[in-house]
C-alpha cells in the first residue's frame, strides 16, 4: 500500500491553518455585528427590501438551528450508510461545513456590503449554512474516492462558484428560488458529478468491496434522512417572506414530503427483488419532495400542487438508483457514490421546472424566462465549474486514496481495531455461559 | 418458507400509491392554505374560539418541530431496539407517520370546515402529526408480527376513529386531554392491544429468537427514548392556551418527567437480578410520566402534584414490564411487543384519572364526569375499533410474516450480508497484526 | 468476581426514591409557577432587573430546547465512544440530569425567592438544565470506575456547591460569565478531576482493555458531538440580554465553534501517526471554541476575536489530548477517562482569561478583577469541592466496581448476549448463501 502517498502529514493541517488564518483575517477587516439596520442578504426579489423584516434579530435563530442540524446531523449521518466511512462522511461532513460557513459567509457578503462591512445577522448565518449545502451534496458523488485535502481544495472553489451563481439568479435574474432547487441541489448535484466525472476510476468499474453498508451503517444514515425530512420545511421556508407566505412554504414542503415517501415505498417494493423494500432508496428517494418543492414553495400551487410535484418526486427518484446510476457508471463514467444525481440532481431539475411553470401560471411575480435563465445557468455554472475543480483535484499530490484504499476510513482515521471488540464477545459469551 | 405469501409485489406499491392519490384528490378538493382568518382545530372547550390565538402564523412553528421531532425520530427509534427489526422500525414508522399526518389532517379538518374548505395552519398540522401518534403507539404493540401492507390499513382505521373519538370527546364532552393522556396514549396503546390479541400467536408462545434486542440496537434506541423524553413538554405545550398556561404545561411535563426518571431507575434496580437496571425499563418507563401529567398539563395541580404523578407512572410503568407484560402475554393471549400498555396505556389512564381528580377538585374548568365520559370513550374506540381493524389485517392476503420470520427485517427488505462486514473485520484484524 | 461488593440491590432503590421524594417535598413547600412577576435568576449583574424581559413567558423556550438537548443527547452519546459502557454513558446521564435538573432548580432558586417561594419559568429551567451541566463533564472524568450510587451522590454535592460558586461569581463579585466558561466548564471540569485524584486507580495505570473505542461506538459518540456543536451558540446566548446582545452572542460562539473546527482538525493530523485524524480529537477539541468563547460571548471581542478564540482552543484541546492527559494519568495520577480538561477544564480557563482582557478592553461593563476573581473561585470551589466529594465517594460500602470491571455495563446493567446476535448472522450468512 503506497501509504506515502496518501499520507496527509504536513499537507493537510498547513493546508488548513492556512485556510483558517485566511478567514480570520478577512473576517477581521470585514466582518461587524449586525447593529439593526443591515438588511441580510435575500436571493428574492420579492422582499429583497424587506418591509417585513421583523423587528427581533432573533426570530429566525429557531429556523437557522433547523437548518443547521439538517447541515451537520442531516447530510452527515445520510453518507454514514458506507460499512467502513463512517468517521469520514460525519467528520469529513464537519470540517467542509465548517469551512464552507465561513467562506460562504464571506463570498455571498462581498455582494452585499454596507459601509464596506459585512453585517452579520441570523439571515446571513442561515445562507451560510446553505452555501454549504452545496459542498455536502457534492461530496456524496466523490464520497470514499477523494482525501480531505482534494475536499477542503473543492469546499474553496465550489462555494466561491455558487456565490457568483446565486448573485446573477437573485440579483441579476431576479429568479425566485426560495428552497435553491436550482442554486443549491441541481447545482451541487451536477457540480459534485462533473468532479466525479474528471475523477474516474476505471478499477471500481466492478465496484468495490467496501463500497457498501452493513446493518449498522444503515441504521445509522437513517438518523441522517430523519431530520434532513423533518427539518425540510424549514430550509424551504427559512429566507421566506415572513407571515403567510412562510407558512405557505411550511406546508408546501410538508405536504410534497409527505407524499413523496408513499411513491417512494411504492416504487422502491415496485421493482426490487420479490417486493421487497431497498434501504438506499428510503434513505434518498423519500427526501426528494423536499428538494423538487424547493422552487415552488412559496408560490400558490395550492396544496394540491405540492402533492403532485413530491409524488412525481418519489418516483423519479426511486427509478433513478435503481436503473440510471448504473447506467451513468458503465456507460459515462460517473460514479455517484451516494446517487446525488437522484434525490438533488433530477429532483431539483423538477424543481426548476416547476417553478417556470408556476411562475407562468401567476401563481407567483415574475418572468418564467428568467426561471429558466436561473436554472441554465446553475447547471452550466456547476458543470463547468465542477469540471474545472475536478481538474485541479485530480492533480497527484493531494494525498488521494489508491483503488484499493477506496472507501475506507482507515487510511485517514485511526480507527479501533474490532478484534478486541471480538475478543470482549467472546469472553462476554463465556461469562454468560458460565454463570447459566 | 413461503415466501410467496410474504411477497409484497404488487399488494404494496399499488395500496400505497392508490391511497396517496386519494389523498392527494381529497386535498385537492378540500385544503386551502391557512389565510389568518381560520381557527384552528382545537381539542380544548377553554380556547376553542382562540381568544388569545398569536398574530404571527408562525409562533408555533418550534413547537410543531419538536413533536415533529417525537413523531419521527422518537417513536422511530425507540423501536429499533430489536436486534433484526430496525429497518422495518425507523423506516415503516416513516411510511405509516407521512400517510398519517395526510389522512389525520383531512379527518380532523373534516369536523371543522370553513366554507367548505380545511385551511391549514401550524395549529392543524400539530394536530395531524398527533393524529399519527396513536398509529405509532399501536404499532408498537404488533411490531415485528404484521407486513406494511396490514399496517397500512391499520393506518387509514385508526385515524379514522381516533378523529371520531377526539371530536366527540372535544367537542362534545368539551373533556379536557391538553397533553392526550386518553384520546392518544390510552386509546393507541388499548387499539393497538386488541388489534395484537386477534392477532394471537400461539407459536410465539414461548418467544422468538429475534425477540430481543443486541448491544447496539439497544443503543439506537435510546436515541429515541430521549428525544421523546426532552420534547415532552412540547407535546405536552402545543396546543395549550398561549402565554401562563403553556408555560404551566411546559413546568408540569418538564418537572413530571425528572421525578418519573428516578422511580424508573430505582423500580428497575429493585427487581431486577443483583440490582441491575434492565434497558427495557429505561427505554419506556422514563417516559411514562410525560404520558400520565398529559391530562392535567395544564392544570393548575402545581409542581408537587405534577412530580407526583411523575413518581407513580415511573412505578406502575416499571411494574408492568416486569410482571404484567409476561401474564397478559401468557393468559389472555396478547403478545405486546414494545410494552405499549406499560408506557402508554397504564399511564394514560392513569393520566385520565388525574384529570377527573383534578377537575373535581377545582384545578381548571370543567365537569369530571365529562373528563369520566372522555375516558370511557377513549378506551372504548380503542378496544372495540381496534377488535375490528385486527379482523380485517387478519384477512391472509395481507402478506403477514409466517411465525417462524417474526421480527426479522429481511423479509420485507433488502438487508445486507454482514458476512462481508466480518470479513472486512477479519482483513482489517489481519492488517493491524501485521503493522504490529 | 466480588460481585456482592457492586451488588445496587437496595442501595440504589432506597437513595434514589429517597433523592426524589424530597424533591417532591422541597418542590411542594418552595416551587410555584412564574405569573409574570418573576424576574428570573440571572448570573449577569447586566440585566438582573431584566429591563428587557420579554413579554411572552415562552420566547426562551427553542433556546431552552436547544439546551436541553445538548444536556441530553450531546453529553449522553459524547461520552458513549466506549466499546462497552455505552448504556451507562447515556444512560446514567439521563438519571444525574434528571436529579440534578430538579436540584438545581432549587438551589438556584433558593438564593433568589419571590414571597419566599421559587416561581419557574423558562429562564430559571435553563439554568436548572445549566447546573446539571457540571455534574455531566465530572462525570466524564470519572466514567467507568464509579457506580451510579457514587454518582447520585456526586450530582446532589456538585450541584450545591456549583449553585453557592455561582451566586458568588454572579451576585456579588457581578462577574460576567453568560456562556459559563468558568461556573461552569471550568468548575465542572476541575471538580471531576479532583475527584478522579481521590478516587485514583493503579491497577489501571497501564490501561484497561474495555477503556477504549471500537467503530460503532465512536460513531455514537459523534451524535453528542454534533448536537453539541450545533446548539452551543444556544448554550452561549440562551440568558444573555434580548435582542442585539443575544445575537452577537449566537454570532461569536458560531465563528468560534467553526474556526476550532479547522484548528483541531490541522493538529490532530499534525501530530498522530502518519498524518490520520484522531476521532477523540474530533469527538472533543472541535467542541472547545464553544467552551473557551463562552465568557465573551457576549461582548465586543468582534468576529475577528471570536475566531481567534476558537482557533487557539482548538488547538490546546487537540495537544492537551495527545501530550497531557497521558502525563495527568501517569505523573499526577489523574485518570481523565473522557479528557474533560482538555475541553472543558484548559479551554475553560482560556475563556475565563478571555473574559479578564476583554473587560479589561472596555468590550464590556465590568472590573477585571472581578473576573479574576470569578475565575478564582470557580477553580477553588471546584478542587476543594470535588476533593471532598470524592473523599465521600471513596467510601467503600457505594457498590463501586472493582478494577477488572470498570468500563464495563455489565455489572450495573442487564446487558443482551451478543451471540445470540453472532448466531443469527450466521444464520443469516448461510440463508443469503443458500439463495444463491
Amino acid at each position: 500500500m503506497p501509504t506515502h502517498t496518501t499520507n496527509m502529514r504536513m499537507k493537510f493541517p498547513i493546508l488548513a491553518l492556512t485556510l483558517e488564518v485566511i478567514m480570520i483575517i478577512l473576517f477581521g477587516i470585514f466582518a461587524v455585528y449586525d447593529d439593526g439596520k443591515g438588511h441580510g442578504h435575500d436571493p428574492q426579489p420579492g422582499n429583497s427590501s424587506h418591509p417585513e423584516k421583523p423587528k427581533d434579530p432573533m426570530s429566525l435563530y429557531p429556523m437557522f438551528q433547523d437548518v443547521h442540524v439538517m447541515i451537520f446531523i442531516g447530510f452527515g449521518f445520510l453518507m454514514t450508510f458506507l460499512k467502513r466511512y463512517g468517521f469520514s462522511s460525519v467528520g469529513v461532513n464537519l470540517l467542509l461545513a465548517a469551512l464552507g460557513l465561513q467562506w460562504g459567509l464571506l463570498t455571498q457578503g462581498f455582494w452585499h456590503l454596507t459601509d464596506g462591512k459585512i453585517k452579520i445577522d441570523i439571515f446571513k448565518i442561515i445562507n451560510a449554512d446553505f452555501s454549504t449545502a452545496t459542498v455536502l451534496i457534492s461530496f456524496g458523488a466523490v464520497l470514499g474516492k477523494t482525501s480531505p485535502v482534494q475536499l477542503l481544495i473543492m469546499a474553496v472553489l465550489e462555494i466561491a462558484i455558487f456565490s457568483i451563481n446565486e448573485h446573477l439568479v437573485a440579483n441579476i435574474f431576479k429568479a425566485n428560488d426560495v428552497g435553491a432547487s436550482m442554486i443549491i441541489h441541481a447545482f451541487g448535484a451536477y457540480f459534485g458529478l462533473a468532479v466525479a466525472r474528471v475523477l474516474y476510476r476505471p478499477a471500481l468499474k466492478n465496484g468495490h468491496e467496501n463500497d457498501g453498508s452493513v446493518y449498522h451503517s444503515d441504521m445509522f444514515a437513517m438518523i441522517g434522512t430523519v431530520f434532513l425530512w423533518m427539518f425540510w420545511p424549514s430550509f424551504n421556508s427559512a429566507i421566506a417572506d415572513p407571515g403567510y407566505t412562510q407558512l405557505m412554504a411550511v406546508v408546501n414542503t410538508y405536504l410534497s414530503l409527505a407524499a413523496c415517501v408513499l411513491s417512494a415505498y411504492a416504487i422502491s417494493s415496485l421493482v426490487e427483488h420479490k417486493g421487497k423494500l431497498d434501504m438506499v432508496h428510503i434513505q434518498n428517494a423519500t427526501l426528494a419532495g423536499g428538494v423538487a418543492v424547493g422552487t415552488c414553495a412559496d408560490m400558490e400551487i395550492g396544496p394540491f400542487g405540492a402533492m403532485l410535484i413530491g409524488l412525481v418526486a418519489g418516483i423519479i427518484s426511486t427509478l433513478g438508483f435503481k436503473y440510471l446510476t448504473p447506467i451513468l457508471a458503465s456507460k459515462l463514467g460517473i460514479q455517484d457514490t451516494c446517487g446525488v444525481h437522484n434525490l438533488h440532481g433530477m429532483p431539483g431539475i423538477l424543481g426548476g421546472l416547476a417553478g417556470i411553470i408556476a411562475v407562468a401560471l401567476g401563481k407567483k411575480d415574475g418572468h418564467a424566462t428568467m426561471q429558466a435563465a436561473a436554472l441554465a445557468s446553475s447547471l452550466g455554472f456547476a458543470l463547468i465549474g465542477g469540471a474545472v475543480t475536478g481538474l485541479i483535484m485530480k492533480l497527484p499530490f493531494w494525498a488521494q486514496p489508491p483503488d484499493q484504499n477506496c472507501f475506507d476510513d482507515s487510511i485517514y482515521w485511526e480507527v479501533p481495531e474490532e478484534e478486541e471488540h471480538e475478543e470482549s464477545l467472546t469472553a462476554e459469551h463465556y461469562k454468560n455461559k458460565a454463570e447459566v
